[in-house]
C-alpha cells in the first residue's frame, strides 16, 4: 500500500466555508489532493471509484462557486459524492465509508446538511431540485438548486419529465451535465448519440468563447426583452439544442476537469438573471487514476484495493453468484429456443446478461436507465409472440410498477422478470434492497411468483419460466453468492404452484420462501436438539400458493412460520389470508410469519442485516418456542404447548 | 335526437380490407360518415368523444394505408379509438361502448386482432409499438409498428425512454404524433412550448413541399450513405428537430384533416427504407362537432347528449363528489397554511386542483403526465419547508411507486397523497381500477395511509395530513359522489392510527376501511334481523393499525371481518399478521377478510363491479353466516357457532 498523501489543504478546508476562502490559484492543488485523499479512503473501504473521481474537479468547484448548503446541491444517484464528503465535515469518517455503522455510500439527509436531498437510485436529482428552488421562490428565501446529473442518468424518463417542468424554477435552477459517456456500462440509445455528436462537433468553449458565449446566454435583464423579441420573430430557437428546445439556456461543452475554466462559467451561471441553466460539463470516469482511466467499468464500484498497482482484493474462493448462475441458466435457454430473449436497464453485467448480449446480440436489449420502457417493450415483445426475459433488480423494477400492471398483469402477457437482489442487499443500504416486489407482484392477478431458495432451484426456475407461456412470471433471487448446492445438468420444469418439502418433522413446521432456507435448516437442527421434530417447506411460489401443502402442514403441526426475505404483505400475509378463507385459524392455529421488519434498514454486511431484521437460525428458533411458550432453554411456560 | 345519419359507404366497410378497396376520393366521404356515427354512438352511450373526432381522418389514412391488423396500429391511451373500433369489426356493438358486457372504452386485445396491445394509461404505444416491429424483425417476418401517441401523452418519461431506444426498429417503427395541443387538458412544460414552436413557425407542408420533403428525409438506400456522410462532415444534424436528435426522421407538421396530405406522406412513410419515422401530425379535438370544437375540455369525456344541441345529460341531483370535496377542503386548508401546495400530473379537473389553481397559481402545479417527477418534486418541496399535495389517481400513482419508496418513504418526508379514484371505478374499467394501493403503500415503513368512509372523513383526513409533517401520509377516496353525510363545518384532526366505533354490537365485529362502511352498516341491519347483534367499526388506516381497537374488536366478538375497496395485501393482510404477531389466532378466532377477488373485473356499474367483487352488503352477510355456519336463513350448521 503506499503512503497516505500529505494534504495541506485539505486538512485546513473542513467545510466549504474554508474552501471558499482559499485562492482561486490554490484549487488545483486542493483538488489534486482531494483526488488522493479519495483513492486511499475507497482503496480501505471499497465502493464506487471511478464516478468519484470523475467529479473532483466539479465538486471543488461548485462549493467554492455557490453557498452551499443554502445553495442546495444535490448529486444524483449520489455514489459520486464521496469527493462532495470529504470537502463537507465528514473527511473522519471517510474510511468508514459503506461499513456498518459508518458513512453512507450515497447521499444521505440524516448524515449532513450538505446532502439536501438523499440518492442511490438514478435520475431524481432535477425533479429534487425544482422542488427546493421553487420552495425557495415561493418563500422569497435565498438559494439556487443544482442539480448534477450524468449522461447515463439522463436516459432516464423521469430526467426529461423533470426538465420539461424546469421553467417553473426560473433561475433558481442550475443542471451540470455531467457527460461521462458512461453510466455504469456505456451509455445507449439516441440522446447519448446526441451528445457524443455535441461534443465530437465543438471544441471546448475557452475562456474567450466562454465569456462570449455565457454573455450571449446570460443576459442582463435590459437585453432579455430584445432578444426575446428576436426569438419570437424567428418562431422559434433554431439550432438550439435539445435542452433549449425544452427551454434552458444551455452553455458548454467545457472540460469539466479544467478549474480555469469551471470556475468562472459556475460564477456566471450563479449571477445570470435568466434561467434556467444547464452546463454540459465533460468529465473522465476514474479521471486521475490510472487503473481507473483505463477500466472504467471494473473500477466502477470496487473492492478494497492496492493504490499502487490498482489490483482488487480477491473475493474470496466461493460458489458462484446467483447473477452468474441465471446468466448461464438463461443462455441455455435462448440456445435451445429462439424466441427467448433478454433485456436490460442499463445493467448488463449487474444482471449478468452481458453474457447473453456476447452471444446473442440480436435478441439482447439494454435500452439504457429506463425501466418503464423495458417493462412495456416486453410486454411488446411478448404479444408478437417472443419470449423476454425482463432481467432488473428488485429495487429499480419498482420504477416500472404500473407497466407490470397495466400493460403486463392486465393482458396478461408472458413476460418473465428476472429480478436479482431480492432482499437486503448489504452495503448499498436501505435504497438498493429489494424488500416489497413479493408485496407489489403477489397482489396481482394473473402473476406467478416464484423464489429461488438456492442456485440449483433458480435454474428449474428459469426453465419454468421459459416455458411459461400463459401470463406474467417472475423469479427473484438475492444479490451474492449461491450456497454451494450443485447445479442440475438438465433443468427441471417445476409444476406451478407447488412447493417441496426439505425435510420432514412431527411438531414445527417452517414454511420458506427463498435463500433463508438455509437459516430455516438450521434453526431446525437446533429446535430438534430440543426435542422439537421440524418440518422445513420450500414453498418456491409466493402466487399461487401452494394450498395442499400449507394447508396439510398448517393442520399436522402444532406450530407453523413462514420464513421470507420480503415485507409485509408478501408470502406471510398471503398464507394468513388462504388459512383465514378456508377457517384453518377458526379453531386455533399457531401461525406466524417471519418477515422484514416496519423499518428501513440500513448498509452494513448482509448477514448482520438479517440479523437486524430478525430473518436469521437464531431469531427463527426464538419466534418457534415463544409460539410454544417456551423460553430458550426449552421450558413449556404455557398451558396448550 | 337527430336522425341517425344515412352511412352508404360505412355501411358497406366492414373491415379494413373493405376500406383499402374504396377509391381514395370516397374517403373523404367515409371519414364523414365515421365522424357522425361516432357522434351518434357516444350521445346513446357517453364516453369519450373530442379525442376520436379529432383522429377520424387518421384512422381511416392509417387503415386505408397500412397493412393492418399484419402492420401493428397502436393506439395511445386507447380512448380516442372508436372511431378505429368502428372500422375493424366492431360497429355492431360500438353502442355498447363502457355499459357491461360491451365494448371497452379502450384498445382491447381480447376485444379484436386489430387492437395488438391493450391502452388506457398513456404514453406507453412507441414501447409497445417497438415491441412488435422488434419482434417482426428479429423473426423476420412482414409487419411495421405504428404508435399514434398525442402532444400530451409525449411528456411522459416513459415515451422520451422508448423515443431514446427507437432505433432498435429501423424502419418499422412509425409513430404519429396526433399534436391537439390538448390532453385533458391544456398540456404544459417545455414539450408542449417546443411543439407549438414549430407548428406556428412552419406552414402546413403542402403536397409538393410533402413530396419535397418526404423524399429528403426518407431517401432510398443509394443515397444514404451520401446523407450519412455528410451529416458526420457536419458532427450532427443542425437545426434538426428534438425527435432528430433522438434518432427519428421527422416529417410534418401536417395537417391532420386533409386526407389529400396525410394519405400520399402515409404512403411515403410506410414505403420508406429507412427509419424510424414520426410523422408530426396536427388534428383539432372535437374536429367537425361544433359543441366539441368550442370546449373540448368538456367534452373529452361526456355523459349521454343531445346530437343536435350538444347538451348532454345532466347528473341526477345528489351529494357533492369527493373529488369536489377533497378540492375544497384542501383550499380551506391552504388559505390557513401558505405552505401548503398542490400538484397534478394533468389532471387539474380530474383531481379538483383547478379550483385551487384559480385562487393560488403560484401554489399549483400541474406537471403535466409526469407522474415520477410529481412526486419527487413534491419530494423537493417538502424538503424545503412546504406541505405539498400530490394529488394523484390511485392507478396512475402506479408510475411513481419508486419515487415513492425512494423519494419519499425511505427520508420519511411528509408529502401528502390525495389519492383519487380509489376501489373500483365503473366504465373506466380494470386499467383504471385503484385496486392495489393498500397494499403497496401500507407495506411500506413509515407511511400513514387513510382511507375515507364518507365525505366527512375525507375533510378530516385532508386536514390530519395537512398536520402531518412527521412523514408521509396518503388518504385514499373513490370516484363519484359521496353519502350525503353533513360536512362538518371545522375538520378534525384525527389521531394517527386510531379507528372509530360506528355502531355497537355483541356477536359480529365488521372492520371497515373506506366507503364499503355503508355496506357493511347495511349488512348490520340485516344481520341484526337474523338475531346477530353486530358491531361495525370504520378503521380510518390501513397503517398504523388501531392495535387496540381491534384486538377489542376480535376478541370480543364471535366473529370479525374485515372489508375494502383493495386487494390482498392490504387491511385484511395487515390485521391478520397483527393477529397472528399477537397470538390472537392460537386459541382460534373467527377472522374474515373480503377484498377485491384474483381477477380484473372489467367495466361496468360500480354497483354491479362491487357485486361481482363480492364486497356488497349481501356478501358481507353471507361471509359473516358462513363463518358462524349458519345458512342464509339462519340456521346453525356448525358446532361452535
Amino acid at each position: 500500500m503506499a503512503e497516505k498523501p500529505a494534504t495541506p489543504l485539505l486538512d485546513a478546508a473542513d467545510t466549504p466555508a474554508d474552501l471558499r476562502r482559499l485562492r482561486p490559484d490554490q484549487l488545483r492543488q486542493l483538488a489534486d489532493e482531494l483526488r488522493g485523499e479519495t483513492i486511499s479512503a475507497v482503496s480501505v473501504t471499497g465502493g464506487h471509484l471511478g464516478a468519484g473521481l470523475g467529479v473532483v474537479e466539479l465538486a471543488v468547484a461548485l462549493h467554492y462557486v455557490f453557498d452551499t448548503p443554502t445553495d442546495r446541491l444535490i448529486w444524483d444517484v449520489g455514489h459520486q459524492a464521496y469527493p462532495h464528503k470529504i470537502l463537507t465535515g465528514r473527511r473522519d469518517r471517510i474510511r468508514t465509508l459503506r461499513q456498518g455503522g459508518g458513512l453512507s455510500g450515497f447521499t444521505r439527509r440524516a448524515e449532513s446538511e450538505y446532502d439536501p436531498f438523499g440518492a442511490a437510485h438514478s435520475s431524481t436529482s432535477i425533479s429534487a431540485a425544482l422542488g427546493f428552488a421553487v420552495a425557495n421562490k415561493l418563500a422569497d428565501q435565498p438559494g439556487k438548486a443544482i442539480a448534477v446529473i450524468g449522461d447515463g442518468a439522463m436516459s432516464a424518463g423521469m430526467a426529461y419529465e423533470a426538465m420539461n417542468n424546469a421553467e417553473a424554477a426560473g433561475n433558481r435552477l442550475v443542471v451540470i451535465l455531467n457527460d461521462n459517456d458512461m453510466s455504469i456500462a456505456p451509455p445507449v440509445g439516441g440522446l447519448s448519440a446526441y451528445l457524443s455528436r455535441i461534443v465530437s462537433s465543438r471544441e471546448f468553449l475557452g475562456l474567450r468563447g466562454l465569456a462570449r458565449r455565457v454573455a450571449r446566454k446570460l443576459p442582463r435583464p435590459l437585453h432579455v426583452a430584445a432578444r426575446k423579441t428576436d426569438e419570437f420573430a424567428r418562431g422559434m430557437t433554431m439550432g438550439g439544442t435539445l435542452f433549449e428546445e425544452l427551454g434552458f439556456y444551455y452553455v458548454g461543452p467545457i472540460d469539466g476537469h479544467n478549474l480555469d475554466h469551471l470556475i468562472p462559467v459556475l460564477e456566471n451561471v450563479r449571477d445570470a438573471a435568466e434561467g434556467p441553466i444547464l452546463v454540459h460539463v465533460v468529465t473522465q470516469k476514474g479521471k486521475g487514476y490510472a487503473p481507473a482511466e483505463a477500466a472504467p467499468d471494473k473500477y466502477h464500484g470496487v473492492r478494497k484495493f492496492d493504490v499502487v498497482s490498482g489490483e482488487q482484493a480477491k473475493a474470496p474462493p466461493g460458489p458462484p453468484s446467483y447473477t452468474g448462475v441465471f446468466a448461464r441458466a438463461l443462455l441455455a435457454e435462448a440456445e435451445r429456443d429462439p424466441a427467448i430473449c433478454a433485456i436490460t436497464a442499463a445493467m448488463p453485467s449487474g444482471t449478468g446478461l452481458d453474457k447473453f448480449a456476447a452471444r446473442f446480440p440480436d435478441r439482447s436489449f439494454d435500452v439504457g436507465i429506463a425501466e418503464q420502457h423495458a417493462v412495456t417493450f416486453a410486454a411488446g415483445l411478448a404479444a408478437q409472440g417472443m419470449r423476454p426475459f425482463c432481467a432488473i433488480y428488485s429495487t429499480f423494477l419498482q420504477r416500472a410498477y404500473d407497466q407490470v400492471v397495466h400493460d403486463v398483469a392486465i393482458q396478461n402477457l408472458p413476460v418473465r422478470f428476472a429480478i436479482d437482489r431480492a432482499g437486503l442487499v448489504g452495503a448499498d443500504g436501505a435504497t438498493h434492497a429489494g424488500s416489497f416486489d413479493v408485496t407489489y407482484l403477489a397482489t396481482l392477478p394473473n402473476f406467478v411468483v416464484m423464489a429461488a431458495a438456492d442456485e440449483a432451484e433458480l435454474v428449474h426456475m428459469v426453465h419454468t419460466a421459459a416455458l411459461h407461456d400463459s401470463g406474467p412470471i417472475a423469479v427473484r433471487y438475492p444479490r451474492g453468492e449461491g450456497v454451494g448446492v450443485p447445479l442440475p445438468a438438465v433443468p427441471e420444469r417445476l409444476a406451478i404452484g407447488k412447493g417441496r418439502v426439505v425435510r420432514q418433522g412431527k411438531t414445527v413446521a417452517l414454511l420458506s420462501l427463498g435463500t433463508r432456507l438455509g437459516e430455516a435448516l438450521k434453526a431446525a437442527d437446533r429446535l430438534e436438539a430440543q426435542g422439537l421434530s421440524t418440518t422445513v417447506a420450500d414453498l418456491r411460489f409466493a402466487k399461487p400458493l401452494d394450498e395442499d401443502l400449507i394447508r396439510r402442514l398448517l393442520t399436522s403441526h402444532q406450530v407453523a412460520v413462514t420464513v421470507e426475505e420480503a415485507s409485509i404483505g408478501g408470502l406471510g400475509a398471503h398464507v394468513l389470508t388462504m388459512a383465514s378463507d378456508q377457517g384453518l385459524i377458526d379453531a386455533g392455529l399457531k401461525l406466524r410469519t417471519m418477515r422484514l421488519p416496519d423499518h428501513f434498514i440500513d448498509h452494513d454486511s448482509p448477514e448482520r442485516q438479517y440479523a437486524e431484521a430478525g430473518l436469521d437460525a437464531d431469531a427463527i428458533v426464538a419466534t418457534v418456542l415463544t409460539a410454544l411458550r417456551r423460553n430458550a432453554v426449552g421450558v413449556v411456560t404455557g398451558a396448550r404447548a
